[in-house]
Parts: structure tokens; sequence; C-alpha cells
């Protein structure tokens, strides 16, 4: 083992504090191009039945915030809001200082790998994401909502078979993060009790 | 920042070099019922839109495997396989010094978390699982295959609405662990090209 590295207690210590940081509480600047290449890199190590690759993420540019903005607002009239409601969903695309969307890239009917693992492999893939934006320092939180179903959005965003899985937003947490809900009581880990009889 | 806190090219090295170990690379010792508890409370740092816990984790303690196995022998022959075949399929409840089941919770038809976000949760809950294992020096895989679906294996694992998703095997990596598949190009990441016109 190397000695430089850590003992394991300080490592899970830095994954069990990982938390969402709403974009509130996000502040400039944001990673850079090449750290969100390396988070995007770190969600390469999912486990990925068959190596399909099943996911992808793209990088909004503050360039393009704006031709977002106008993307949500235009679905939220769709979806039959006005005014401030409108307003409100454009202002979604202006969320944290980096913002990324999750593509889910599907192959329905693999022979050898369901679309429900293929979805654990973009989950899992999200979640070294967060990691790995985490240990550099960043807050980020994954939001979905309904611009996430939106066709328009979808269509800009996604290829044949792709599917808009969620956005995630990132910067310098300006708050300590903390957990939404309640601590959990238990682990989610039971004994297996054995097959069912009769 | 802590001082004993390493910098963050060590950690993202750390969670970088996770690969799957296969069962037959895996040596006992597996890990202590303390460390399976830490490694699952680690897991519920997944993004879990609604605190809706839409996973866990199911250990098979030593003295189930044979009745595992039964289970696993008998789906065997019902889908037609004989001799060797069901004996292959009666072994892989030994795989493994440790072996785990990740079961999704799902609610159906949730008005604000899809179905595909609950399966995005359980795939990030178990890549931090694998994550925690990894930290501790221990190697892993996620196995899936005909038993997953097998429908006597899901009802003596799984409440109502819930699923097998896959099983989890660990221990002592045998093996440095590598990539299963080439080399990734790039990282999966790109800029948004805007809307699409017209």
């Amino acid at each position: 083992m190397d000695e430089e590295r850590p003992d394991s207690g300080v490592w899970l210590a830095a994954l069990a504090s990982r938390y969402s940081v709403g974009p509130k509480h996000l502040a400039e600047p944001g990673p850079t191009p090449e750290e969100l290449a390396q988070a995007a890199s770190v969600s390469l190590r999912a486990p990925d039945h068959g190596g399909l690759r099943p996911f992808r993420f793209v990088h909004i540019a503050a360039s393009q915030r704006a031709a977002l903005g106008e993307l949500f607002a235009t679905g939220a009239r769709e979806r039959g809001l006005d005014g401030a409601d409108v307003e409100r969903a454009r202002e979604r695309a202006f969320n944290g200082p980096a913002l990324l969307a999750l593509i889910g890239c599907w192959q329905p009917g693999h022979p050898e790998v369901p679309l429900r693992e293929q979805l654990l492999c973009a989950g899992a893939g999200l979640m070294n994401l967060l990691n790995a934006l985490h240990l550099m320092g960043y807050g980020a939180k994954t939001l979905s909502g309904a611009s996430v179903d939106d066709p328009a959005v979808s269509r800009a965003f996604c290829g044949e078979s792709e599917q808009l899985l969620c956005w995630v937003v990132c910067g310098r947490p300006q708050r300590a993060a903390h957990p939404r809900y309640p601590a959990a009581p238990a682990a989610p880990l039971s004994d297996w009790s054995g097959p069912v009889l009769g």
C-alpha cells in the first residue's frame, strides 16, 4: 500500500460527507473545463455490464444559458404557465456556476443488458461525477422537474435512443453541506432470512 | 480545510482506480459485518429525490449459501438446463467471500419522482457501496444473469413493489484490478451546441 495513501476512515468520511448543495448556495467559480473532464472520466468507473457506456454528460456553457432559458420558457408556456411562472422556468437555465445535463444513451432490447441495468450504470456514473466534484471542493446538486421531460428540450440534447435524465448544478459551496432528510435510522442492509417456504 | 485531508488528486486517483474484480480473484476474508454496514451507509449519500430510499442491500450469510444454491439450481432446471449447467448455476451462490443482493424498493406512480429517478438513485447507491469497499481495500464485482429475474429467487428476496437488481460479490483481491474494456477514447462530456433549429 502506498504510504501516502490515507487510511480508509479518511476516505470513507470524505465520501460520507457529500450532500447536495442547491443552486442558491453555489457561487463562482465553477469547475474549470479540465476539472469537469476529470470528473466525467471518474464517472466511467461505474459498473458497466457489456461496456455499453450508456450515459454521457453535456455542459451548458455560459454563452448558451439564454438559449436554454428560452427553451425552458417556451416549454412552460406550452404547459399552460404564464407571467412569473414562465420567468421562473427561464431562470432555471441560469442555475449554478456550472450546469450539466446527464443523458442516458440506451440500447433497448440488448440481449444481455436490460434497460434497468443501463439506468443503474447511469446512476452510478452520476454518483462518481458528484463524488469527484465534491472531492475537488465543489458543491453540486441533481435537479429534475418538468424541463427534463419537455420534448423540445429533449430534442435539443438527445439523439436517437437517448433520454435526458437530470441536470447537475455545481459551484463553490457557500455553506456547509447538510442532510436534507432526517438521518436514516440504519444503513439499508439486512441479512437474508432464507427462501420463502411453501 | 482539514490539514490531514489529502489533496484532491489523491482522492480522485483512488476513485479512478476502482475496477470490478471477479469472484475467481477474490479471497477470504470478506468484509466484516461492521465494514458492510459502513459501506451500506455510504450508499445513502446517493442523490435521492424525495428521500424515498429506493434501494436496500441484503447480505447472504455463509450459512444461507446452500439454500440460495438450491434456488439457483431449481431455477436453472425450470429454464430447461440440466447436468453440469444446473450445478454451475448452484455454484454461483457460493461466489465470493461476501455476497450481497441489491434490491430496488420502488414507488410506482410517485407524483414527483419517476421510476427512472428511483433506478438512478439505486445505481448511485451501488456505486458508493463499491467505492466504500474499494477504499477499504476490498475487490468487488456486480453480477446479474438469469438468477436476477428468476421468480422464486425474487420471491425469496423481495417484498411488494420490490425488484432484485443484481448481486455484489466482494473479498480480498488476488490480483490488481484492471479495465475489462478498452480505454475510453475520451470522457463522456461535450459542450451543448444549442437548440435544434427549424
